[in-house]
């Protein structure tokens, strides 16, 4: 690759990895994106191997980052090697962008955007940082969930009281938020914040359909996750609601900083959502809901304020391109069998805004597997879907010469 | 003082101090208590002095421990040198018991009373670790609530989950746990435990008209900790609440370990709860009725267990005894006036074991004000309330001898 080279991160952010190769004139420009950064590794305690060495036990590399995304960006760098290692060139014009900071939602993904757009003009994207349907299943995702990361803060008496010499007077923060927190769903999973669901668009009849065909069951997700049963909308199966519904997930709950031995009423506490959306819900819109939400059920023993952390919309991407194309291409010839057209449940913000800015389709073919354990301790790659990734990944470029 | 000795702690506890001066044939023997192990300092960062280095500023002492209970039992060693250093000798036989783990609710004092309780013998027991109604007005307590520490503990699918991947089908254990933590207080307060409030004693007329004579008003007390309302059981001023009503407090609430930025739904969740109870309710009895609770109102989408780590009694005690008489006059002759009597709503299980084991009156006369910010940041001692704490006990012995 040339021009290789770190460009700094907007507002003091984390810098990024660019690099191009554009010695294919007449022939279409692709862009590939992946990010280096990682979700913490802790708890520790819970990890077999150092997360931060990558150890091979089996047919898997263990680490963190080794499916999220480190592993499958290397994936997009040892196909242009190949390449470039047998006929000194590459069959298109690429681009490669890696960001670092995709795990906190890309903060800075606008002003940088601002900044470097003309540099990232592509015909497509193409990114890897998503899971296959299952090993041997490759898996197009056409549509991704949006994000609203934002945090609930409570605060009551001005300093920490003592639980016996206040307990049962005052409105303890910690729990008025577990009050909040707890209602925020109705008994049957249903989010309750008035307006959530307005605009999210019903799923199509034939994506349930497909979703149906394709995903796995409830009964073997369950299985797969020790549990004896699910939870959420009664309506749509587990599958259909972690992709085609929105979801409200309370990722932290904890008072101040004070250790869990304590026995205080703590002054302030705060609570992390994730809020995942789908077309076409908006993440400052939802943001603003849950503001009058809180607003209209805080009462008047505490005070309580949110503070968005980050946010990416939803995006749906068409099917139909010269890209798709070359990879389902590659992808039959590679494996066998046509790939799985289907949404997933998370949220790459890069991915709706460059695609938004661009103005072109972007390709999501992932190499992850359902059991990868990514965000989890004991994250995980398998080596044999990252080779046959590294062989689709050389063919598309190919294909996509054509 | 002679015969001071470090007594191992059972179990693999703390270890506690013992002296005694018993050179008084023929008078009273009193066993003065007191603890020095303190609660967490965390979170430092709120802390405008070193949280273990003693900082006088204008007239307080800061550091933790300072009133609770450290600084308070500092005071017993002052009256006592003071007495040795004038006259050689003690006015009564006294002996000195410092606990060392009563703010994690003194778990193995049954099992070292077993052993020590012959040691421990006298005519009365005198504790310092207690506050007063408010400055120059010294209080004896004479009741104090029970106390039950315990975890609910939370557990949702085998490993951690992608909030992306799997959000909206899953139950959030951490949500769950808001739910039923949300679930233990009605909207008015009252704690909607099946039965909880069966065994609480109602309280006594006599003793609710010397509370709205004494105790701080809810106005007062609302405006000290920057609150516009109380909360909790509208039958009840604030001052009851925390003195004559049993409560029920989160003190925390967190998944297992994981950092708060993590996008991920925890496997496990814990939530802390401090149980405070009035005569005649039994932590025991308290902790199956919550076990009860919890298995009644849990859903199959989690699996939910109770861990009691700590219990004490709560306890009344006689106000009439020559330990109490002998105090009043101490008190009233050092203060000019005589002592309030009131209850606390805090928990001091040596007081209730030691009140129940040796049978003998327990007289609890703390120098602590409402202001001190015991278990909390900037904790401090008030130093001319030391001082006078020092003659008040000094007096004590004086008048115990009579």
């Amino acid at each position: 690759m040339r021009h290789a080279r770190i460009l700094p991160g907007p507002n003091g952010g984390a810098p990024s990895v660019y690099a191009d190769w554009l010695d294919a004139p007449g022939r279409p420009t692709v862009l590939l994106y992946g990010h280096f950064d990682v979700q913490p590794a802790e708890p520790l305690t819970a990890w077999r191997t150092p997360p931060f060495r990558a150890t091979i036990a089996g047919s898997n590399l263990f680490a963190r980052g080794a499916s999220d995304d480190k592993g499958q960006l290397f994936i997009h760098l040892k196909a242009l090697e190949s390449h470039l290692a047998s006929g000194g060139r590459l069959p298109v014009n690429v681009k490669i962008w890696l960001e670092g900071e995709e795990e906190i939602g890309s903060p800075n993904l606008d002003a940088f955007l601002d900044h470097e757009i003309a540099r990232l003009r592509a015909d497509a994207v193409v990114v890897s940082d998503t899971e296959m349907a299952g090993p041997g299943r490759p898996t197009i995702i056409y549509g991704l969930r949006g994000m609203l990361a934002c945090t609930i803060e409570a605060r009551g008496p001005r300093r920490e009281l003592h639980s016996g010499r206040y307990g049962g007077a005052v409105h303890n923060p910690l729990q008025a938020l577990c009050e909040i927190v707890a209602g925020l769903h109705d008994r049957h999973g249903h989010v309750t914040i008035p307006g959530f669901y307005d605009r999210a668009r019903p799923a199509p009849l034939d994506e349930r359909r497909d979703l149906r065909r394709h995903a796995v069951s409830d009964a073997a997700l369950l299985a797969d996750l020790g549990l004896s049963s699910g939870w959420g909308e009664p309506d749509y199966s587990m599958a259909e609601r972690v992709s085609l519904r929105p979801s409200l997930i309370v990722t932290s709950l904890c008072d101040a900083g004070a250790p869990a031995g304590k026995a205080a009423i703590p002054a302030r506490a705060t609570a992390r959502l994730n809020v995942r959306l789908v077309p076409d819900q908006d993440p400052d819109e939802v943001a603003e809901l849950l503001r009058r939400h809180l607003a209209a059920v805080t009462p008047s023993s505490v005070r309580v304020r949110l503070i968005v952390t980050g946010g990416a919309h939803p995006v749906l991407m068409p099917r139909n391109n010269p890209a798709t194309t070359a990879m389902v291409r590659a992808v039959t010839r590679t494996w066998g069998v046509p790939p799985v057209f289907t949404r997933s449940g998370g949220s790459i913000a890069a991915v709706e805004r460059l695609h938004r800015r661009l103005a072109v389709p972007v390709v999501l073919l992932g190499f992850g597997l359902p059991d990868d354990s990514i965000h989890g301790s004991n994250e995980k790659l398998d080596l044999p879907t990252f080779f046959r990734g590294v062989e689709t990944m050389r063919r598309f470029l190919t294909e996509y010469a054509r």
